[in-house]
């Protein structure tokens, strides 16, 4: 279940990055190796800090998931870009995902709540970020001040409080996985917005 | 003791990724974004390398301190820049202490001189390098020719040579972070610049 | 045998990280940090993902042939860059080289043949990516269309293959190197191409 759920959060990662290769005017190639770095990043950079073998060189699907993306992108990219409301309510879901697996194996890892939220966090933005250093640009994150980390902080910190209370499962999992899905989705929605520092004017 | 200093690295780390925040005009959760990476990037890559769990996701120091950081950027940032010159001379000491404490670990862990003297440099110069990049810039002290990296490396090839005399705890720890500090201190003082290749006309 | 080629892989590529320092009017420290990175960013990361202390951290070679190369392009890089094209045969043979031998130890380290591969073409391709992410271009092998990651990914699946039928030492390794090399030389002699996605305008 949180095995399928994990490769749907690969699955849609990877898809941006497909099409971040195509907006950049890559070729194949190059768009299967942003995709895989997309999809791949954060989970390689949680693991690394874990000090386990990454999942994504254990399991299959893991590396094949992202070479059906950057071909489905290939072909019917017009169409991906067409849909790209619907690439960003994915792309939350993975959000939501990936934060709450990744706060969870860090606590089953021994992690403090603390530290176990702020690699859930690394997991879930890790990935975003390389693809945008890769493409010549600075993280999304970074500078669109509709929220997207302070969701996954947040399903990060809810994953932390159930599994401190002794409530996981793929429940628990899920439960942080949708709170965080379901603040960035009312980000977009709402527009909610993070301040800038104080005296220093919006560009837009 | 060293903690403290450690920690004091870190602080001053963080200031000068939130700083680059603001210019960048990033919000606020931007900029504790880059504060952290900034602050905590190079021990995270020392401690991979030697293949422990970083202290960063060990310590709740670590962790709150760029925070800190970045709120005491968001409130002050107009004074934070105007004292921009302190900035340089604190900046100047985290890059002896990291250099010196990173070294030290290198040595404990069994590296050779050499080896751990790569490696606190790594640890010295390696969130620089992350700030810059993630903020879309050729980090600093690649093009800066005013020393960066040259009192890093003589800071630990210091602390390598004071070890393998069987000089090691935190005075000598100190005294090769302040051999590295003043280097760098006299470095902008006295404008030290490294060469270019032969034949390469200075863009200046 | 094998400890010499990957020495040469990486002083040509260390090469490559001194002569992208000039262009970008790096001074000789920052040529030197570029280099370092280029030459060992590959299979450092490789190492961290097989979960042991990376090779350029307990041999000697390994960090003082990539201040060799800078030396010798700080003194002599007009001559270095009028033989770019030595270069680039000699870039073929260390991206053959680092693929196989990628592999290879992957699957020493228990991998399976498709994660060895996917490996091997991370320890040939990463150090190149690192060069031009910190002089802030984005990396060409993803946009310049000239074959650069399939016959890395070829050689590596040829390594594979052969080490699955139990055929490895140093004439595998040479042979899957081989064929890499081969394939990247004739993918620039005969400018191969992978396409772009479909619809999408070459820029040239």
């Amino acid at each position: 279940m949180s095995e399928i759920l994990d490769l749907v959060g690969i699955f849609v990662f990877a898809l941006s990055g497909a099409l971040m290769g195509v907006r950049k005017r890559l070729d194949v190639v190059g768009m299967a190796v942003i995709a895989e770095m997309t999809a791949l990043g954060g989970g390689v950079v949680r693991d690394l800090i874990l000090n386990v073998r990454p999942t994504a060189f254990q399991s299959s699907g893991y590396v094949l998931v992202p070479v059906l993306a950057t071909a489905i992108v290939f072909f019917w990219h017009p169409h991906v870009a067409r849909v790209m409301p619907a690439i960003l309510v994915l792309d939350a879901a993975g959000l939501g995902l990936f934060c709450a697996v990744g706060t969870e194996k860090a606590l089953d890892y021994g992690l403090s709540p603390l530290h176990a939220a702020l690699l859930g966090v690394t997991t879930a933005i890790g990935g975003g970020m390389l693809r945008d250093v890769l493409a010549g640009e600075i993280p999304t994150l970074l500078y669109d001040r509709q929220l997207y980390a302070v969701p996954a902080m947040l399903g990060s910190a809810a994953m932390a409080a159930l599994y401190t209370h002794d409530l996981h499962g793929w429940h628990a999992t899920l439960a942080a996985a949708v709170l965080a899905f379901g603040l960035r989705i009312a980000a977009m929605r709402y527009n909610w917005r993070a301040p800038l520092a104080r005296g220093v004017k919006s560009t837009e």
